[in-house]
This record gives structure tokens, sequence and C-alpha cells, in this order.
């Protein structure tokens, strides 16, 4: 655990200027990785180096994953090639697998024969894990050991091993094929007689994921069992790899950004609000609000239709599509979260939409009264006005099954539910709301 | 780690029907705590009691934590009060306090000399902090050693001490009064030689929150550093509690429900979809529903003062404000999450504001571009199109500004950002536009 010097930018600046390799080694060697990380953000990328390359490449390694992606991918392409292999083979494998994947193919096969080969066959199964899987979440680094020896032994293989970070804690029982047969924790080690056999310590029918699997079940099952990691097999119940609880928080992280930017139509940044580029942000909004342009355009053609001698109509146009697209709102991001969060299933769908229809009619029903009293006032008479609740009441109930529907329908053929939910939920409920605005004052006012 | 057995309800009720106490035993003893409350959830208050009574009052008090919450308080007033003061000794000190939170404080009251005094202590501890607060996140169940020890001895301390699950893989070390002085893993206790003192092995400065700091500082923490958990000290430094890894990931799920429910208008649920009642949900989103009604309302009384000669633009209405509303949208999320995620503060605003000034124009134009065309096919000559363009661009750059305004408003004044964040700046770009809209059409046409 870290020390919290406030150590900063300034002062790293006056130390490069200096030529202070000792001040410079210093600072990167007993700051936390995390912390030099951040201090050094500021500089630019030789000077990064220069301070870096202060410590040993173990060390080195260890910083290196803290700074952004995109800035490690600029330190990558301004290193001394030479010194990228060492830097690769001690990085941690989760961290230097999100490195690669950020680099031009290419570059990635040139830079690979300078690492070692064992690590080569760790990043190239790495890489063949398709984002979004378990297998993307992985370290290759873990602690293992066979059933047939005994706790004391097992410790002292551990000293050995003596695996980075917190990988010790766990400890993974494979046969002689690398089966996956049972999990002990160094607690249960550390409590258990030093004679006991780590086949009678274990535990059996441990819970794991396969490489292929989607990282939402890892995310779930580290959740709901509070494991600090959870192992990754292969076809053949091989362990592969784990996948730890730091890694599986930035995920949830990551996901809850994306899916809120999702939800509000724009392809998720990826990348920080204030380091993307302004064409990119263009282009990630732009698209959809084209789409949702064209879906808008669908209203002027159909009012343009409407020639009704009662004006006063004119007016309630915004408030009766916002109550839809309110409501649809409502309805959507509730059925976008519990199906999130395992809340329901889509197999609930029954449920839900009776659910969404009771409430559309409730709140229909309760926004209809002041929608009637707002009426009265432009309105020629008041049984005119009852156009308008009626209406109100029609639109809030179509937004609640058309709110619910939507992402029940995107997640039942394998899109994302929160994809652009929001306004394109608006954007239907305007429609539609439009059309029985219409129809229903010329059924009641002709 | 647990067994994933596929045991099921059907069979629960079948075991309890024949009395079958063996069978249940074997259930609630060898699966995995969050296991045998998922299995079990189906039953009723009484049959998930006879249930987890054949287990000793240790173990109850692992199962008991992984129903939801409102299912353990209806467990709590079904059960037998000399039973409950022996369970909320054994549960885990966090679990504990946040059912004790659900309960009616009276009832808290009564039961609570049922406890032991030093736990009672602790439950007073934990019931004061305020929600959302470091301190009711922590847990009072922590590992810690003096200094002055061996890594040997305090190897040997720690079996003694036997902490529950995981948090006997950071320890911290204390001075006399319980100030926190350093930090060591079990991880450095094992690799280190058994008369190394522990006072060198332990790292100083370690990183803690104060108890009334925001869980928002927690989670930033360890997601940074990548720790199992952080220390929670008082005002004077001396350790209170840890926050471990677990529940940070469930506040981290919890808020992003919370902020997705927020920020489309509904008072955050707090419990699963198809659970809460229909009253509650009416309430949570007709409160809402009706504020906007009102903003909405104001649309009305804007556009019934509008005698425009040029019927024409009232098929553009919706057009208009939906343009408007999904560029104010993608602002708003935008900030928000980056807010959230610290990707920007609140000092960045003339940055944002810069940003979402050019985004604004740039989306701006490259909508007026086929708003021009569709408006050529209604207006009456090519010039008095152009009403609709010179609309959109300005919306859409309102749109960007008051989304991106609105949530550092709140942030500012101490507010969520995300509070109903995407409908309330609909509704303000709603009427704003609409103004715009007719300004344009008087300016432009006449």
């Amino acid at each position: 655990m870290p020390a919290a010097n406030p150590i900063l930018l300034p002062e790293l600046r006056l130390m490069l200027a200096d030529g202070d390799t000792a001040g410079l080694r210093e600072v990167a060697e007993e700051l936390h990785p995390a912390t030099v990380a951040e201090f050094s953000e500021g500089l630019d990328e030789a000077d990064i180096w220069r301070l870096i390359e202060t410590v040993p490449v173990e060390r080195q390694a260890e910083i290196f994953p803290y700074y952004p992606l995109p800035r490690q991918v600029e330190l990558v392409k301004e290193a001394d090639r030479a010194h990228l292999g060492p830097l690769l083979e001690w990085m941690a494998a989760d961290n230097r697998d999100d490195l690669l994947r950020e680099l031009d193919p290419e570059f990635v096969e040139e830079i690979l024969p300078l690492v070692a080969k064992a690590e080569r066959h760790d990043i190239r199964m790495l890489l063949s894990c398709p984002e979004g899987s378990a297998g993307s979440l992985m370290t290759t680094e873990y602690a293992s050991l066979p059933a047939d020896i005994t706790a004391g032994e097992a410790i002292a293989r551990l000293r050995m091993q003596a695996p980075d970070s917190e990988s010790i804690y766990y400890i993974y029982v494979l046969d002689a094929e690398r089966h996956l047969v049972g999990f002990v924790s160094l607690r249960d080690l550390i409590l258990a007689k030093p004679t006991a056999l780590v086949a009678d310590l274990m535990q059996r029918g441990v819970i794991a994921v396969r490489m292929d699997e989607p990282q939402e079940k890892v995310v779930d099952l580290l959740a709901r069992f509070d494991f600090i990691a959870i192992p990754v097999i292969d076809d053949h119940a091989r362990l592969v790899g784990i996948v730890t609880h730091d890694d599986v928080l930035d995920a949830v992280r990551q996901e809850a950004t994306d899916e809120a930017q999702m939800s509000a139509a724009i392809t998720p940044l990826g990348e920080g609000y204030l380091d993307a580029a302004i064409t990119s942000m263009t282009w990630k909004r732009g698209v959809w609000l084209a789409i949702l342009f064209a879906t808008a355009a669908v209203t002027a053609m159909v009012l343009s239709t409407w020639k009704s001698p009662h004006v006063w109509l004119v007016a309630f146009i915004p408030l009766v599509i916002a109550s839809g697209g309110n409501s649809g709102n409502q309805s959507a991001t509730l059925v976008i979260t519990a199906l999130s969060t395992g809340d329901c299933k889509l197999s609930d769908w029954r449920r839900i939409l009776r659910r969404e229809f009771a409430l559309g009619l409730l709140l229909g029903l309760i926004l209809a009264v002041p929608g009637y009293l707002l009426a009265l006032a432009y309105a020629p008479t008041p049984a005119q006005a009852v156009v308008i609740p009626a209406t109100i009441l029609s639109v809030v109930l179509i937004g609640s099954l058309v709110g619910s529907v939507l992402p029940l329908i995107f997640r039942s053929i394998g899109l994302d539910p929160a994809l652009m939910s929001n306004p394109f939920v608006s954007a239907i409920v305007d429609v539609v709301g439009l059309v029985v605005y219409m129809g229903l004052a010329l059924v009641l006012l002709g």
C-alpha cells in the first residue's frame, strides 16, 4: 500500500531539467505505481521514459499500465524497440493484453519476436479472446498446486512461485493435465495443520467460467459470491487464467459509462470526455442524431396532413408528445436496468408488460387531470377540452408499453437493450402520439 | 469456493414436506451460502427458517445476508426473538448494518439488548455513519497487528485471530492507541524471513479514508490502486474499519442503476423491478412526470400565443424540438458520465462549454442540411424554407449548451448531476426551442 505524498508535476520537471536522476529514481521507486503514473502524466513521452527508466524493468512494468491506454500507446511508439521486449515480458498479462489490443496488429507482429517464447504463447491466447468475453478480462498469472502435497509444502512452494500481487491468495488445484480439480485459499493453508493434505483441504466443484462466456457472467458470479478472483477454463476444463476483482470493477464501471452513453444515442466514447477528438465525437453523436432526425421527419409528414379547424389543438402538441416520451423513457430505463442487473429476464416479459400496462394507465390518469384543467383555458367548450386528457392518457400508456417492449425486443435479437433506447423510444412515441392525437381530435371533435 | 450443484426449489419443498432434516442440513451446510439463499428464496419465511435452523448459528449468519434486504427484514420479523441476538452477533458487521438500517428504529432498540455488549458498540458506530459515506460501507472486522513483532509471530497471531473470510490478507499495523501506522499483506509476511520485524516489512503512509468521506472516494481509490480493501479512520487517524472490494463492487453496481433511473426522472427504486409495489412505482415515477408536465405546460402557453399566417410551420414543431432534445440528452449524458468517472471536474467547465459549443455548431450544421431539404417540400418558396435549417442549427446548439450546463450547475450546488437530467434537459430545450422557432419565423418570414 502506497504513501500518499503530494509530489507534484513542477517538482518532476525541475528534477528532469536538473538531470537529478537520484531524485527521479526515488519518485519512481518509492511511490505506488498508480501514483507515479498519475503525477507524471502531464510530462511528454520522452520525459516519462526518462523518469521510469531510472528504475529496473520489473518496476517499469508495474508503473506502465497505470497510464491511460491511449497514453500507453504513445509511449510504446516513442520507445526504443530493444526496450519493449523486456517491458512486455514483465507486464501483467491482462494489462499487456489491453495494450496490445490498442496497437496496430502489424506493429504487434513486429514487436512480438522481441518477447520471450513462453510469454508469446500467452499473448496470442489472450489476443484471440473476443472483446467482452471472460477470456479478454483474464490474466494468465495465477497460483496453482497439485492435490497430493501437504499444506506446509504448499506454502513453501508458494514462497518459491512468489506470484505477483494478490494472485497468491486464491490457489487452484490442478491435476497433471492442468484440469481444475479444486480450490484452496491461502487462508485455508495458513490455518490448516502443516501436515494436512491439500486434497483434504481443498473445495471441489469450483465455480469457473469458460473463456468464451460473456464478461457479464464473470461480473455476476464475482458479485454474487464475493470472490477475489474467478478461474477461467477452456472447453476441456483446463485452467487457462483467472479474472481478478480489480479488473471486474474496472469492467463494471466502464460498462456503466458505455450503457449511459448508448442509451442517450451516443456510440460509447471508450476514452475520456476531454481526451476525445472533436471529429470522433461529432461522428459518434452525429450518426445517431441523423437516424433520429429521419424518424422525426415522419412527424413532420404526419402533421402536414392535418387540416383541423380546431387551431387551439396546435398549442398542445409538444405537451402531449413530451408526456408520452417521458413515460416511455422511464419504462425503458426501468426495464434496461432490471435486465442488466439480472432483476428480471427476457422470460418475464408477460409480467413486465402487465406492470407497465397498469403503471401506464395509473400515470396517464394522474396526468390527465391537470391536462384537462389546462385544456379548459384554451378549448372553446369544456366538452371539446376532453380531447386533451384522453390523448394524454393514451400516449402515457403507449409510452410505457413502447418503452418496455423495445428493450425486450433488442435483448431478444441479441442487441444491447440500452442501445439508443431513450431517444429512440421518444421518437417512436412522438409519431404514434401524434397519430393518436389527430385521431382522437377527429373522433371527438369531428 | 462453492459447488455449483443444481439443487432446486421443488426438492427443497419435498424435503420440508417430508421433514427430512438431514437432507435440509446437507443443503444448508454444503453449498455456498449465496447458493443456499438463492435456491431457498422461493420458500415462505417460516420454511426458510426451518431450512437454515438445521445448521449452527455461525453458518446461519453466513447464509442470511445473501437474501435480498427486503426479504431479510421479513425473516427478522418472523424470527423468534431469542434467536435474533446470536444471529446478529455472528453476522458480518457490514451486512448487519445494512439490515438494521432497513428496520424500524424502535424495533432495533428493542432487539439490541439481545446482542453482546462489544457488538452493540460496533452496531451503534456503524448506524451513526450517514448513508453514502465511507463509514456506511465499512465492516469492523479486520486483521491488525502491532509493529514490534516478527513475521513468524505475526502469522501465529493471525492463526489465532483466524479472521473471517478475506480480511486476513490485508493486515493493518496499529500503535497502542489504535492509530494506523502501517500496512502489511499476508503475502509480504509469507515471503519474509520469519525473524523479520513487522516494523521493517510494513509500508508506511497508508492510503485511508475518513469515515465521513463520500463513498465515491472509496470507489475511486480502490479502483485506482486495485486494493482488496481500504482502511477507514476517524478524525484522530485511528482505524475504525475497512471497506472490502466486494462491498465496493455492490455499491458501484447499485450506483449505476440509481443514476440510470434518476437520469430518466425516476426516484431510484432501491429494490428489484419486479419486487417493487405498483403504488410505490407510481409515486416514484408520477412525482417527476408531474413536474415535467408543469414544464411542458409552458410550451402550450407559449405556442397558444402564436398566430403565424405560415401554417406549414406547424408540421415542423415536433422535429425541431426533438433535434434540440436529442442533442441536449447527448451532452448531458457525456458530462454526467465524465463527472462521475472523474474524467473531468467542475473546474473544467470552460473547456466543457467550449467543446459543447463547437460540437453543437457542427452537429447543428450537419442536421440543417436534411432539414432544409425536407422544408423545401412543404414551404411555399425556397427562401421561406430557410427558417427550418436556421432553427435546427440554433436548437441543436442550444441543446448542447443546456445539456452540458445543467449537470454542472447541479454538481456545483451539491445535487447529483444525474438528477432527472435527460427529460429535464428536453423540457427546457422544448420551451427555448419553440421561442427560437417562433422568433426566427417572425424575423425571416414576417
